[in-house]
Order: structure tokens, then sequence, then C-alpha cells
């Protein structure tokens, strides 16, 4: 049995990120950039009214204010999109609106309301700085710069800065295909009536839902026989088509662990088969080339929590991803918690903030097979492997589940 | 010009859930359940072990110790899935595997590795207390109990949970269809060249990002020129297939507010036409019957902010979710900022945090053009509109962007 943190970095390093793909930018969404962009253009490409007014040479206005009025002909309208190809002469201004490029010889933008007008004569009784109201060429980024680093996690605003830029497609790393292996004769399907002895196959469904939250492709290969032939041969068929293969469940019957045994047998390098955490306990990793092998346990909650722990930071690494625990927070025990010594645990709890701190409150049985306590948890508390019961009013690492 | 709370407030007020729809489970992920589920059965449907071990009758263990030690007849293996029709006579045994049911007359099990075996003769040398290891017939849920609320988030536990109740499909509140209409003679193709005058269309992108992330669905009506007829055919036509319609920008063009002046021909409840809010403003926001008109700036920006602040929370109260600023936290400032009274101000920073605690930092310029620093950005900090500068060491509230 080693530590959870002996086992995250064993996963660590064992797992790389995957090749690139080039797609689409609003495909990229929520992946990872895997190439820099740089700008082709300068943005803006010219100088750019930041608002509807009049476009002026501020040194026109130098000595104005409300008993030296200066006037100026109105020799036109630039709209946005327009581009004007007349110089601005001394005197002379044009009406501008959002966005519009300035017209040469112009330096500055007065607001709209801070004017009066009179047919084509425009009124100033205020001095305009050079550059008020101007988004200058090249003030956001300038041609050939950096705009945003390979790595990068694409978000809409990345989405959006990159069309600005005329990128309609990218290279990101591509998000794994996970295969999934249901074990358990005591499994039937999700729309049979319950016979004696069998219990609904859940754990292909959350499983599904895990796997499309973290951005990775599910490949089902549904519940498989506790049988090691036709185990083997299920497993061979998802190593070869998928980056990850997770099995949960019913893989040691008796006195055979079927998984270990198929995973021995086709040469698969055996990292671990046991981790220090609860619940969960009974997680096997192995590597065959490039692939992961993740066997969990089959307890639902089990399952969940060891998928969260373990496989995700993989898939979220092979997307390029960083792994990290950075959304742990203190939490404050509201309760007592009961645990026992020897590994770490993960307590499943309602969080709730108050006045900026945070304070965790029980939902129930920690029994590994009840759903029904995740359900009502937004959150979990860890408690060290060193622990036993923790008081309230202790503080603890917590963080949000499902986030 | 009303202020954001007054504004959300309206928002909310004028926004209804949408009408159910049944969906099969896996496409119910993040989605809000609309009904209340109740449980067929009794989960577990039967006294089952928690552990590989041996199921007997506690009572046969009242005086076991290390001097007394107890032996069983084994009598057979259940494994998970069987059903074990035998019923259990003091002195007897089975071996039994996680999760299998416990055989009739068994109240305990003990796990397999606190025992001694020779042949088929178990020996305890323990007391084992009634329902050891026993995961008790409805001890997650019974017949007939509430098992999910009306109104619950759809996470990956609830999506296992309710495969475990026998539910391949429920019903939830339907996700929006959302409008986009772009507006701006200034915009181009993001594969364009840039011309003289003219800009590339970034905000169709950035909004069909943030939609997707809503969990809504976007319905783009592209670019479209700056005319009133055009403009007033695309939002007659917007209203009618979409719950809520979005236009960016270019609306207030000259003297003439084509929006606006369109929203009020066709008869639509206008509701505020400005908020206080910096960077945004510009934001008109109308009901025309059951459907939301959100006409938001063209500044990249104040698109993406006003998007988040006012769109985000219809679309979701639209599919069920709550409404709420549950997200903001107190954030110390690393430095100073500067901001003008007047206006709620949302000012996109580095947020980072340090033994508990969250600090704010400077990203670059607040200018509405600009994604680049947005890009920089993982959070907001909020300066009241009754503050300019603030110092730092002082503490405001903030929030992560794009969780």
């Amino acid at each position: 049995m080693i530590d959870v943190d002996n086992a995250l970095n064993i996963i660590n390093e064992s797992t790389k990120k995957l090749s690139l793909e080039k797609k689409d930018i609003l495909s990229c969404l929520n992946k990872v950039l895997a190439e820099d962009i740089y700008s082709k253009d300068n943005l803006p490409p010219f100088d750019k009214s930041a608002m509807d007014g009049y476009a002026i040479k501020s040194e026109d206005t130098t000595n104005c204010d409300s008993e030296n009025v200066v006037e100026f002909e109105i020799k036109g309208l630039i709209k946005a999109g327009d581009y004007c190809e007349d110089e601005l002469k001394p005197g002379q201004t044009f009406k501008i609106m959002t966005g519009a490029p300035l017209p040469k010889g112009a330096d500055a933008v007065i607001e709209i309301e801070k004017v009066e007008v009179e047919g084509n004569i425009l009124k100033i009784s205020q001095v305009v700085n050079k550059n008020n109201n101007v988004i200058k060429l090249g003030e956001e980024i300038k041609a050939d710069e950096l705009a945003l680093n390979k790595g990068s996690n694409i978000r809409p605003v990345e989405i959006g800065l990159l069309a600005s830029l005329g990128y309609s497609s990218v290279n990101i790393y591509k998000s794994p295909t996970v295969a999934l292996i249901i074990t358990g004769d005591e499994l039937i399907d999700i729309d049979s009536k319950l016979q004696r002895g069998k219990i609904r196959n859940s754990n292909e469904y959350s499983l599904k839902a895990l796997i499309k939250n973290s951005g990775a492709k599910a490949l089902s290969l549904g519940v498989v026989a506790d049988d090691k032939d036709n185990l083997k041969g299920k497993v061979k068929y998802a190593l070869k088509n998928a980056d990850i293969v997770v099995s949960s469940g019913g893989a040691s019957v008796g006195d055979y662990d079927f998984v270990d045994n198929v995973l021995k047998e086709i040469g698969a390098d055996m990292k671990f088969n046991s981790v220090a955490i609860k619940p969960g306990k009974p997680v096997t990793f192995a590597t065959y080339k490039e692939k992961l092998f993740f066997s969990l346990p089959g307890n639902p909650l089990s399952l969940i929590t060891t998928f969260e722990e373990f496989v995700k930071p993989a898939i979220e690494k092979m997307m390029g991803k960083q792994i990290g625990n950075t959304e742990e927070f203190p939490v404050i025990l509201a309760e007592n918690f009961k645990a026992k010594r020897g590994r770490k645990k993960y307590v499943y709890v309602e969080i709730k903030e108050d006045n900026g701190k945070y304070y965790a409150y029980k939902v129930g049985s920690q029994c590994s097979n009840h759903l029904m306590t995740m359900s009502g948890a937004n959150g979990i508390i860890i408690i060290p492997k060193e622990c036993g019961e923790v008081k309230a009013g202790g503080v603890l690492n917590g963080k949000f589940i499902f986030k």
C-alpha cells in the first residue's frame, strides 16, 4: 500500500502529453493551446476613437475655455468601418463614431456630450489633451509580438482573442480516449427490474459523466463477464483503442485477481495495486507502452473518488493541463468527524461559506456504497492518514467536488 | 442609468424557467432536474457483504477469543451476483465476496484477513458483532423514499444514482437557445486580411464560446449590416426562433439607435438601456412576450463582462438553476487600483492564493477593447460605484472568471 502522494507522482511520471491536432477555434474551447501564437497585425490596426465624438487636432484647443470658445468646421462623418482619405487641417473636425479610424492629422477626440453644434460648426470650450479618447495603433498588441503562450488554457476570452488575431484554427493537445471495462456478475441493465442478488450497473454511467466533464472521450466496452479469457480480450482491445483504460470492480473474485493477472500476462508494467486512501484502497495502476491502465474499486463512492483523484489528473496532463492541488482551501469543522488512522480519508460534506470562512457539515453515512451521501455533498474534507477523530473547530484542507 | 443590482432584479423578474423535456440521463449531465425522483426499490435490495470474508451467525462467536477458537463448516462460496437458497445453521459459514447477498440466517461477515482456514474448516478467534461488514437492505434508501429533489443539479454522482435507481431518463428543464446578432460595418471575417478601417469579427466567437460554456445553444445570425429594415427582420426572426437574443455593438450609429428603435417599433417592453457598470454601461434589456433581448456593447471586454453579468444568470434561471453571487470572496489588493466614482467597476486581475488568503495583482490596461488584458487575468475585483482609487492592503469582493 503506497501513499496518495506517491501514487500521484508515479502516475504523473508515467503520463505524457498527447500529440497535437489542428482544430477550428470553437472546437478548442476548454482545451490547451499547443503552439505559441504571434500577432500577424498591429491591434488595433489604426488609431481609433473610443467614443462617439469629434476628431480634432488637440493643439487647436490649447488656450480654450468657457471665455475662449474655439470653432471648428465639421467636414463630415466617419463611421466604424469607414476610412477617411482627407487630412484634417487646423480648425477642421470630423464627427467620428466609436471604433472608427481617426482621420490623418487628428490626434484627439472630444465626446459628443461635451460640445455644442450649430449647423456645420462645432464649438469647444475646454482644452482637449493629445490622445484623448484615442486607442492607439498597436496599443493592444504589435505585429509579431507573442499573444498567447503554448500551454494556455483556451477560455472564451482566448477564443475571441484568436479570432481578432485572424486565427480560425490552432494546434491543441488531443483529448484522450478513455476505455471503460465494467466487471461484476451482480450487475444488471439500468432498465431491468431487480432480481435476487443483483444490482443495477450505475458505475458505467458515473464514469461516462466524469469522463465527459473532464474533456476526454469515453469508449465503453460495457459490462464484461468475470471470465479471464474474455477479460483478456477486452483489455487488449481497450489498450489498442484508447489512451487510458479504466476498469471498475468485481476484478478480485475469490482467489483470482483477474485484472492484475491479465495485465501481468500481457506484459504490462505494474506500478502499484493498493493506495492508502479511503474510500478507495484497491487501486491498481499499470502502464502498457504509452497507455495507462487504472483498475478502480467497484463501490460507487470509491469509484468516483479514485477517478477524480487519480484518473482525472492523468487525463488533464495528457491534454496539456497542469496537475495541481490548487483547489484546496482551509475548512473549519462544524462537527466532530470520526476516522481511523492509516489511510488519507476523503469525507463528503456540505461546505457552507459564512463571512469569508468555510465550514464543513456532515451529510450522512460515508459507506462506500452510498451515492445518496455524495449526492447531498458539495465538497470534501481531507483527513490526513495520521489522524483519527478530528474535533469541531479544527481546520482541515477541503475542496469543492465536481468543479 | 440604473444600478447593477436593480438591473439584475429586473432581469430576474422577467425570466422564467423553460418547459420540461425528458432526456436519457447522460444527456442530463450539468442540467437541472425538473421532477422529484423516488426510489422504486430498497437499496441495497438485500443485506450484502461489504468485504471478502465469511458469513456467519454472530451469536456463534459470543465467547470466542484466542483461547476459545470456534470452528465452522464452510458450506460453499457466494459470489457477487449469486443468490444462496440455503439457510445458514449454527456452526456453518459461507465464504462470501464483496457485494454478494448474505445467506438466510447469517447476520455478520468476518474479513478474510482475520481468520484461519483448514480444508473446509474455518477458525475464528474473536467476537464478531452483529451486522459487522454487512450493508443492510434499504440502508442507502428505502422503496418510495425521495431520492432527488426537483431542482437538483445533475452531476456525475446524480447520473450514477439515477442509474442505480433504475431511471434511464428523467425530466429536466430545457436549455435556452440564444440567438446572436453581431452589428458593425467595421467587422470583417476572421480569415480576412485587415483592410483600412476594418477589424475582425471576434465577438461572435467569444459569444458562441460563452454560450457553450453556459450550457445554452447558440443560433448565430452572423454580422448584420447597420441598416434598420434589415436589422428589424433579423430581430423578428431571432425573437421567433430563440429564447434569448443577444446583439453586440454598432447599434448606436450617429443619431440613430437602431436596435432600441426596432425593439420599440415591434412593441417590445423596454426595461432599461444603461447600467452603472464599467466596462459596460450601454446595455439595453427588453422583453418581447416570454423572450429576452439584450443589446450589449461592441467593445470585446465590455461584451464578455456584460454577458457574464447579465445574460448568463438569465440562461441559468431558464435552465432551473439558482441565480446567486455566491462565487464572490474577499480579495486583498496587492497594489493600488485607480478608478472613477459613479459606476460599479470590474477590474480584471490575477488572483493569487497565499496561505489561505487571496491577493489581486494588475494584469494590464483595462481598456474595454483589450482582450489581451482579460487573457492574462484569472479573476476580477469589484470596486463599488461609490469608490474612487482603492489602496493596496484594502479588501474588496472578487471572483474567478470563466468558472
